[in-house]
């Protein structure tokens, strides 16, 4: 298997000096990763001349952010295309992309399609829980906002695989059902039903979580639909991010308080870097033929490095062919 | 219009004190206000003895939080079911318990019944945004965990008239439905046609909304259906609270961290303040002939006191009469 990353060096909201930082960082501590750079050819060049095990193709064409998915998924000229083509054709083992999401996945399936067994894709990301010194793995992400028992049931067994191949110390990840918390009004029947198909699945499959226990690390991998998901995610960033400014804003407000800033500096550091939510970024795209992943579109070095050392590990577990196992293997049930 | 509120004093963790605590409180500042206690009546008697416009009656039976909701619905004796009582007998204009939700609402639906022309009862709050300095009112938050267009569309209208009772200075408030964010799996279908009535709907409706755009203040009133919205709910909670936990633990973490603890505190205390969620004690159940709210089964003096303020602010805007109003001027258009 073939340690290569295709990353699409240009879709990003800070053009390409981001990727280029964070391919020269991985570079620079993993010896076994090779990288194919996707984007403005002269540019990339010039930047990644003399690094090792990094090439360069041209690719002129950048999907923007707000260009609409379904109109520029065959713009075969484009650098994210050309990323996930690498990744069909066999000469790539992942791509890496921080660009627009819908044009993403949408490429992503037309090019790789569907694995056999899975219905729809999902999105994965792992979120910072137990005061941020562990993480779980949550998907659907934002993928799909419709939810069934089969999906449900899916996304369990690619979340599971998924949280094995970047945690491999925990050998039978605890799989949770997201859901909320009265009694008489418990989910829907989809849920229910997941939950009835999941206790007979083989996986280490726990029940029912509700939001609130998740940051206490109540399941390693929860399962819920893209509407649902992508809703908890932007709420615990909108409001980490407003809590904050109000930290900020606190100190800033009076002399006592300035003072005690500056006293207290290397906790709030310690604490932003605890916080901080570019060690997590990167989130998988599962279900396809092939490892796509999307990093935030506003990454910066630190937060793209993050992204590529998910992929790297991904691809180092070769994900794929555990997930092809685990859906063939609950399919034969 | 009767300023009376029927307070379950019984049925909260922290058993009758901080009701009572509170009822003395909000009886002091509120000259006009009425309180009828439901619970222990000795209990009771004795602390509120002497206590102008606080009549007490005796209900020796308690609903315990994790009575199985369908099986305790009718009994009568309780604390709970007294309370509801009083409003739809009209000897009160308003019921409030910290007591177990889903006997809450499955009384209140039974006792008394959904008004015309709203098919299903909504849970509304409100949340604080803008750093703490304004709030928005989010429904359902669990009443219901299905999704029909027709359900957003009236939550809209409810959520809307509670904004109105409890902010009247916002005339017009902005009303939108909760989404996520990419164009091309923009929400179901029942939020598209939600919005398309919307619309037409004479109300301020201002489309959709991201999650994370909530704590900038993007919107008075968000709609969304009870699943995601306990979602949310759970996950601001849950987060706040590792937030606050982190933040204790950093400042304890080391000497010279504690000095600036020690400096820090008054920020620290108005940070707290500014976030202090009991201030947001309160959640109304909308759609129902009568006013039901439900405080949190943890609230303390203070929270309770929040909790019976949020139901003399209803009580005072007739927000049934208003609810009713608006629905039928929905339903004639």
């Amino acid at each position: 298997m073939s340690l290569t990353i295709a990353v699409d060096a240009a879709s990003g909201d800070g053009g390409s000096a981001p990727a280029i930082a964070a391919i020269k960082a991985v570079l620079a501590k993993d010896p076994e990763l090779e990288i194919v750079a996707y984007g403005p050819q002269a540019e990339l060049e010039a930047a990644l001349a003399g690094v090792g095990r990094a090439a360069v193709l041209d690719a002129p064409e950048v999907i923007a952010m707000d260009d609409p998915p379904l109109q520029v998924l065959r713009r075969r000229g484009s650098s994210m295309f050309k990323a996930i083509e690498a990744v069909a054709e066999g000469r790539a083992g992942a791509a890496l992309s921080a660009g627009n999401t819908g044009a993403l996945m949408g490429m992503a399936r037309i090019q790789l399609k569907m694995m056999p067994g899975c219905g729809r894709p999902a999105i994965a990301s792992f979120v910072p829980c137990d005061r941020c010194r562990s993480e779980f793995c949550m998907l659907d992400l934002g993928a799909n906002t419709d939810r069934t028992a089969e999906m449900l049931v899916s996304f369990a067994h690619l979340g599971a695989a998924l949280h094995r191949a970047i945690k491999p110390e925990v050998a039978e990840p605890r799989v949770a059902l997201l859901n909320i918390g009265e009694e008489n009004i418990k989910g829907g029947k989809e849920i229910q039903e997941a939950g009835e198909i999941l206790a007979a699945s083989g996986l280490n499959f726990i029940g029912n979580v509700e939001a609130g226990a998740l940051y206490g690390h109540a399941a390693d991998v929860v399962v819920c639909d893209g509407f649902t998901g992508n809703v908890f995610l932007k709420t615990m960033e909108g409001l980490s991010s407003m809590i904050k400014n109000m930290l900020v804003d606190a100190f800033a407000a009076n002399p006592v308080a300035k003072v005690g800033a500056l006293v207290s500096l290397p906790v709030l550091k310690g604490l932003k870097e605890v916080m901080d939510v570019r060690k997590y970024n990167g989130a998988a795209f599962l279900g396809l033929n092939g490892l796509v992943i999307k990093s935030h579109g506003n990454a910066d070095a630190v937060a793209f490095e993050a992204a590529l050392d998910f992929t790297a590990k991904q691809l180092r577990q070769d994900l794929v062919a555990t997930i092809r196992a685990e859906l063939a293997a609950a399919t034969a049930k």
